[in-house]
């Protein structure tokens, strides 16, 4: 079936309404770019002032096109949009570029333009890119609407809110000689979105890797879903501004997007398996490591250079880029000796000292040494590769370039990653480009070089992982007795659950709780207290109390039935302070919990991306520290067991100062069912399960809070 | 007074010993750059199996040369060398540069060389540098002795004890057209090291930065107070190796340098003001940014663009480099809004959009507002230009080109730095050259546009505050009873101090202790405890006991006389399980301290920075989350204030959940009486004050444990 984004990239005709000769304008060079190109369909320009416009006939109107357009690129001022819209559906179009500016991101009269806008284009399910954008690119439909010239076709796709950002893309390619896929400026993204491009990106076999330009984050729950799906096959790259105040304050004003809370982006792009990136530079380089370069199987580099200075800053920044710099076995070492200096060390790093300034080809053997390990997943050679002529003398050259092919060879045979970081990368060289043709990615900087290569280890265990990762198991039972919680909250116009209501919720969703009873009077306290078994904790229910400590609606290590009935009754007067009688529902009784590492979990509902599930120690360490952990829902294991041991007090779980370890087994069901009831009810806004108290074995939810969404 | 190294960079006459035609060897290289370099003094060739090299005259040893020689270059087998240098001091040599490598690094055979060549240099105070380095290169002597050819003279110097990080700094150099004023390589340094080299550089008028790449540290302790007095005047970059296990490997392999604890050498980097960096081109850019730009008052950075994109992604750059992006002035985004398309924001990041692009004059105006604003310390213009014209028209490259000249005008007149991003930096555009001549650094990356502009601003902040921070006094005053104490464990060979001893030695230092007596008997505990007031703490005091509490050697919350006498006979008896009765001194009698915020503070002689003073938060702070801070001794206020701040639980120390503000001066003040006990007394090789416990006023030093040095 053809997805409806096909006939965008690949249109049999495109219109360009609003066309113009005017030089430099916005329109003018988009038109251009289209007409100089290589673009093979029917081109219609619009422009009622005109009747003719680079030599072609211009139409007064798309209306008065006479045969239907696939593609209409819009370039009129707002007031005009809607019926240029409107006309361009009814002539059929798949797909309508709006570049006009000045819409959603300006205030109301923008965003209802932008309203009207989608209201035509859904009448025939027309796909709407931008308003504020800045155009397209499709190598597989040989056009090029970004006003850009001379676009190379390549493997990697871009889907950029910003226009600049996309010139610098193109730029950096046009230096770097690099090539570009499918390229997308989304502007405002009113129609197709972020999330939507991604899917389709996913399955287009012209696509290897996927660069992404974001200023805020709109459907992020989907987003986050599609992308680890496409991490199973690709990568996506991300570079999202506005970590900054300052950043995001720019972001809002240029494309209207808002800023989340940086944390749980940068939690949720791990989550997803999703590259993130700080830099334009960067975003280039590294996705278009990824276009030429086999996958690796691990993190373990073997690093390789003619001087031990580059040796070492290559393994510090290999290493603090995640990458193992492991001592290469002993049967390795031995077969690369023979080709090192006497004394030189192959243990790795690996120092193959002047000589191979003058005899590059040693570099193929110990590489090949290297890649022949099964220890080794990759090659990093650092110096000064392509400059040993420069060096030591001209006739160099052709040993270099000899070197360069057999190191391409390597690379092809063994199927696994050599990155060259050289001094000499920005000359044109031909032994460097020898590599670069090949598929070997040549670089300046070392730290660019280990970054570009570490997002390949990165990405390809990822891969591997979310390839046997399903989701945890949702929206599987109906729980209608939950649903009637949320009903008899709302009859009560409550904006939150009372603790015996949130600890019927959470049981009905499996979660272990101790056993509680009501009390209504100070015999039933007594009695109920019996019941449970000494000590006992007691606290209020009321709908008027969230917090029951600070009104005195708490009281611990209750020892006899006399001490119950007197709490109840001194709970209940402190309670008379606040609200009235009838408000106060009764006193729970809770057996005293035994010790155990106080922590906290719960969700949020974010704006961005939905339900996130939170985790991390209790007490200071959350007031402190912040030592807490996001995950979007719903969670796989994986990312239960990842949230769990990022925090940076995961010690305090683990065997310490004489404690035993701790349940992390009971830590990890909770946070699954948590995923479970944030899926399943859009009802709730937040839960809170502070403290949850986590024994040697199981774990006790001491206090819950949950409070509903729509308040 | 003539400086010793003043003759090695300007030296009257040269020799090298060992000097070689054979292409592309280490003598033929540097001899060339010698003689087809500037160099106007004497030259001797030495080779004894030559008459003639180079067209010029041999001499079979350097004893044959006819005059005196200043400054002799050596590259013969390592066997060669004493004798070599002996008759280089005999030929009144001022330096000695030793290229021969397989010394030190090498292993005990090599040291022995090195031992006997400092020997022979130390006769007439000679110079050694090296061995196993590269070489030299001086403007001010007109002398090229590295064998890189074609280097430009400038205002930057460079220390590195690698030869190949010096081949990639010269390479950069060579490709973006900067030089250098003195460059050394210091390779394994047995004679001048790091901190002689900077301290001459400190007042080297032709030095402007200094840039530093180092494997290992000696003398660290020097290195920082010679680094700190320098970053009064002038900026020290320094790119140190081994942060990493495999980094430490390549190094230790290549100078023989061992890597220290990396979270102290980050420490007294930056408590010497040193510019950390992690990679060459890195020490490459944000060196030559001190040597071009005027430096700015502050790290507020006013950021301009026509993209909102790379608006977003500066201003991430700039706060996450530490710099403020304020939201500038009413009055100056007034003065601003009649450059800027209507609507656009002037509130910073500023957004001259598309307008500029075919005006660039425009930049001028917004850049001159900035700068006349007294809260914008810098500007960060990001985007494409550059490449105006070749996005709009060709006309327009004069318009950027006068724009360029407007803005150097601007740097000079208003003296603060203006910093340019764009895709275009590595073309060769007469505009962007026009900047970069005229001080204005260009760059491809935003981020390194920032980090480089970041660094200008913190060490200018640095510099202010360095200039008017006295080290704290020490060395003033005799402390004969602390000499005593040393003597006395000594003599009874203990490595320790007794806790009683201990007490002593601090308090002798002015620090508060809690009131304390020593019991021999039941009842002198009993008497004791009534002096000191009940409740009270007692502890047992050995040599062979140092864990107290695991021995049962201590008792707490002791309430009345019997009870003192019964904890007494109770602890000696434990005592009596793991030693001799006669070696146990009694039990020590202290109040029970009130409570307050448990922390650690302490000393550690440091390998490679002698003494490091140490602050934390105990308990799981410390034991978990490895909460600490470091410092080098002696101390600054400043010091002393940014270890206490620093720590991730600071907030601990101030007003938080319901406890009030924690009396941070008395912290201050054992800080800083460490300082003094740690530079007063290298006998000393550890304190451990453990716990310290901090009031709301005051703080209590629970428990103390010296250890002695040469154990």
């Amino acid at each position: 079936m053809e997805h409806p984004l096909d006939r965008v990239f690949n249109p049999r005709s495109v219109a360009v309404i609003g066309a113009s000769e005017v030089p430099g304008k916005a329109a003018e060079r988009r038109t251009r770019s289209l007409i100089e190109g290589e673009y093979e369909g029917d081109i219609y320009l619009i422009n009622p002032k005109r009747s003719e416009l680079f030599g072609r006939k211009a139409y007064p109107s798309i209306a008065a096109v006479e045969k239907k357009v696939d593609l209409v690129m819009i370039v009129v001022a707002p007031r005009f949009l809607v019926s240029a819209v409107k006309e361009s559906v009814t002539m059929g179009a798949k797909g309508i570029i709006i570049i006009t500016a000045g819409l959603g991101e300006s205030g109301e009269e923008g965003k209802k333009i932008e309203a009207q806008i989608l209201a035509e284009a859904a009448k025939t399910g027309a796909c709407v890119i931008g308003p504020n954008c800045s155009g397209m690119f499709s190598a597989s439909g040989n056009i090029n609407l970004l006003g850009v010239p001379r676009l190379q076709k390549g493997s990697v796709s871009v889907l950029a809110q910003s226009g600049n950002v996309i010139d610098s893309l193109t730029h950096y390619a046009g230096v770097r000689g690099a090539g570009f896929s499918k390229i997308i400026s989304l502007g405002n993204a009113i129609g197709v979105s972020f999330p939507d491009y991604i899917e389709y990106l996913k399955d287009d076999p012209d696509t290897k890797a996927i660069m992404v330009y974001l200023e805020g984050i709109k459907d992020g729950n989907k987003l986050i879903r599609v992308a680890m799906d496409t991490a199973k096959e690709k990568p996506v790259i991300a570079l999202k501004v506005g970590r900054s105040t300052a950043g995001a304050r720019a972001a809002a004003s240029h494309t209207g997007s808002l800023a989340g809370d940086e944390l749980i982006v940068d939690a949720a792009f791990r989550q997803a398996g999703i590259v993130r990136v700080t830099n334009v530079d960067e975003l280039f380089d590294v996705a278009h490591t990824f276009s030429s370069c086999p996958l690796p199987r691990g993190n373990r580099v073997a690093i390789l250079s003619e001087g031990g200075g580059d040796n070492s800053i290559a393994a510090d920044n290999a290493e603090s880029h995640g990458m193992e710099v492991p001592v290469l076995s002993k049967a390795t070492q031995e077969r690369m000796e023979p080709f090192l200096l006497e004394g030189m060390p192959a243990s790795n790093p690996i120092d193959y000292g002047g000589t191979a300034e003058e005899n590059p080809h040693m570099i193929t053997e110990c590489v090949k040494v290297c890649l022949e390990d099964d220890q080794v997943d990759g090659v990093y050679i650092t110096g000064f590769f392509g400059g040993f002529k420069d060096i030591i003398a001209p006739h160099v050259a052709e040993l270099e370039e000899q070197t360069s092919r057999e190191l391409v060879d390597l690379v092809r045979t063994k199927q696994k990653p050599v990155f060259v970081h050289t001094s000499f990368a920005r000359e044109h060289i031909t032994s460097l480009d020898i590599l670069k043709d090949g598929g070997i990615p040549v670089f300046e900087s070392s730290e660019r070089t280990a970054r570009c290569l570490s997002a390949l280890m990165k990405f390809s265990l990822n891969r591997k992982k979310f390839k046997t990762m399903p989701l945890l198991g949702t929206k599987g039972k109906e729980h209608p007795e939950v649903k009637s919680l949320f009903k008899k909250a709302t009859d009560e116009k409550r904006n939150s659950l009372l603790e015996n209501e949130s600890r019927e919720l959470l049981k009905n969703y499996g979660m272990v709780l101790p056993e509680a009873e009501l009390a209504r009077s100070p015999e039933e306290a007594a009695e109920g207290a019996v019941r449970i078994g000494f000590p006992v904790a007691m606290k209020v229910i009321s709908p008027d109390i969230l917090h029951k400590s600070d009104a005195g609606g708490v009281k611990l290590n209750i020892a006899d039935r006399k001490a119950a009935a007197g709490a109840f009754e001194e709970i209940l007067a402190n309670a008379s302070k606040v609200t009235a009688k009838e408000r106060v529902m009764g006193v729970m009784l809770l057996p005293m919990v035994p010790k155990g590492r106080e922590c906290i979990a719960g969700m949020i509902r974010d704006r961005q991306f939905g339900p996130v599930i939170m985790f991390g120690l209790g007490g200071i360490f959350v007031e402190v520290l912040k030592d807490v952990s996001f995950r979007v829902a719903p969670l796989r294991e994986q990312d239960i067991d990842e949230m769990i041991h990022e925090i940076k007090g995961y010690k305090l779980l683990t065997e310490i100062r004489g404690e035993k370890a701790k349940d992390i087994g009971a830590v990890g069901d909770i946070l699954a069912r948590l995923s479970d009831i944030a899926v399943d009810n859009p009802e709730i806004r937040e839960i809170d399960l502070n403290p949850v108290i986590v024994h040697e074995k199981g774990a006790s939810i001491v206090d819950s809070r949950i409070i509903l969404a729509g308040w």
